[in-house]
């Protein structure tokens, strides 16, 4: 019998934190992408409606269930290449990959889990959010070879007290600092990472952190409908890059597409898929 | 027969926004504040195990649901007097009237309606937060003698756009604004007011927007061991404050015991109850 994707991610959930980068993190990602991935082959798919220029969106069907809305040309069967991604960050040899390839791979070990529990949860939100923050965060571990922190001390003064912050990887004295914050999607929600960027700047140096936020999607679907449509506020998004802090890149897993527009503008905010960052990870501090 | 305060709020919702300030609106929110005081007149009330030094708290309870925790000392039956505060606030005589006796009017109607929709309907958390923003919003208004905006334009060289915002009052030229972000409780998503604060100082100016949040309370309450905390985050408050912008006030309605210390360290942030407001407005902007 097959296993149950919720098991695994009970196992993953109560190990995580220990050591995020660890083997056996990497093994639990993998068997839970397997296991959803089982679960939803079984399953019809029906169409929606894309409002979003230039892509196309389907939902996985379970009784009178809808699970969100899948990227059809980033979703797909990517299974066997899980362990070789590994193999490519773990040595750094990235032959035979590109940026795209690794995308679309971890989109769909992404989706697979999160459709799920869109499919077997009532209006559970936060289980799929958790679990992207291990899969993004176990990935920047995994390349950076080191593990975050969640808090870090402030010594300011006669202030002596810890921020709770999202992840951070300390590649140690006179290297980059990340700032990870890691969202399923954002919204109007999104000022808090510039603004966590800002308390970072003001309590220990403005450069010091470079902020990449890791975004799913920005999808929305109306179910009732069946349409999809990407929620995006790029003028809001410039104003708080020019007002709060500067963050050094936006991954997304499916990139969207008013999004990626601000690359263009000037000043720009670099929105990138997800799979350029393990290529420009070692460059971004220089 | 008694009126269903669900009715009464869609009516107030449906006009609200038309005239903020308007009679039509006031007489409607204490319809509200009357109805739901009948409904909960008639409930049992069970004490909680207070977690708060000096504070007790209690809930209504129907059927198997029990409401949102109560503060015994601040709750009653203030319905007489929401006529009464009205004409001092049109006529800005508050003779007879002091702080206290406002904040626990205030927070007698607040908690009225909200305690009507956590027995009455299945985590709504929606609606108490939208009629919360309606009578800070209202009041604040009533007592500025002019209408909030939520969106303000942006001119700002080749960018030409409109910035959504919480409530702001323009009070006029050379004349204080006030930004009035309104939450029934805020946890780890407060910075986002610093945030906002943040970019009005930025794409505006500094000191021309006077941040006063108002919020209810910040209790939780654990429903199986019937025990009621404050969830605060003093060192966070005080690190943004002194890295994200300058709040010129924090009101609650239920102020909580560790952030009413925060006006004795320094820098100090002024956190006060929000009956002081109705007797410090004029002079905030001085």
């Amino acid at each position: 019998m097959a296993k149950d994707p919720l098991r695994i991610y009970t196992e993953l959930q109560k190990g995580f934190s220990k050591d995020v980068k660890a083997d056996r993190n990497h093994e639990l990602l993998g068997e839970l992408y397997q296991a959803s991935a089982g679960f939803l082959g079984k399953l019809d798919q029906v169409e929606l409606k894309s409002m979003v220029p230039g892509k196309q969106y389907f939902a996985f069907t379970l009784k009178r269930k809808l699970s969100r809305a899948v990227n059809a040309s980033l979703f797909g069967d990517y299974l066997n290449k899980w362990a070789k991604l590994d193999k490519a960050i773990t040595s750094k040899k990235f032959t035979g990959w590109d940026s795209d390839g690794i995308t679309r791979l971890l989109y769909s070990a992404a989706l697979a889990f999160c459709c799920y529990i869109d499919l077997t949860k009532d209006g559970d939100q936060k289980t799929p959010g958790t679990f992207f923050e291990y899969l993004v965060g176990h990935l920047f571990a995994r390349t950076l070879g080191i593990n975050p922190e969640t808090s870090l001390p402030v010594l300011n003064l006669d202030m002596d007290t810890n921020l709770p912050t999202d992840f951070v990887f300390n590649l140690g004295k006179n290297r980059p600092k990340f700032h990870l914050p890691v969202k399923t999607s954002t919204r109007e929600r999104v000022i808090q990472v510039w603004a966590h960027q800002r308390v970072l700047d003001g309590v220990y140096g403005t450069g010091r952190f470079l902020g990449t936020p890791v975004i799913l999607t920005e999808t929305k679907s109306d179910k009732r409908k069946r349409e999809v449509i990407e929620i995006c506020l790029p003028d809001q998004w410039r104003i708080y890059q020019m007002h709060i802090a500067q963050l050094k890149r936006v991954y997304y897993l499916d990139v969207p597409v008013v999004y990626n527009n601000l690359n263009q503008v000037f000043p720009p905010i670099s929105v990138k898929p997800f799979g350029d960052f393990f290529f420009e990870a070692d460059a971004l501090g220089a």
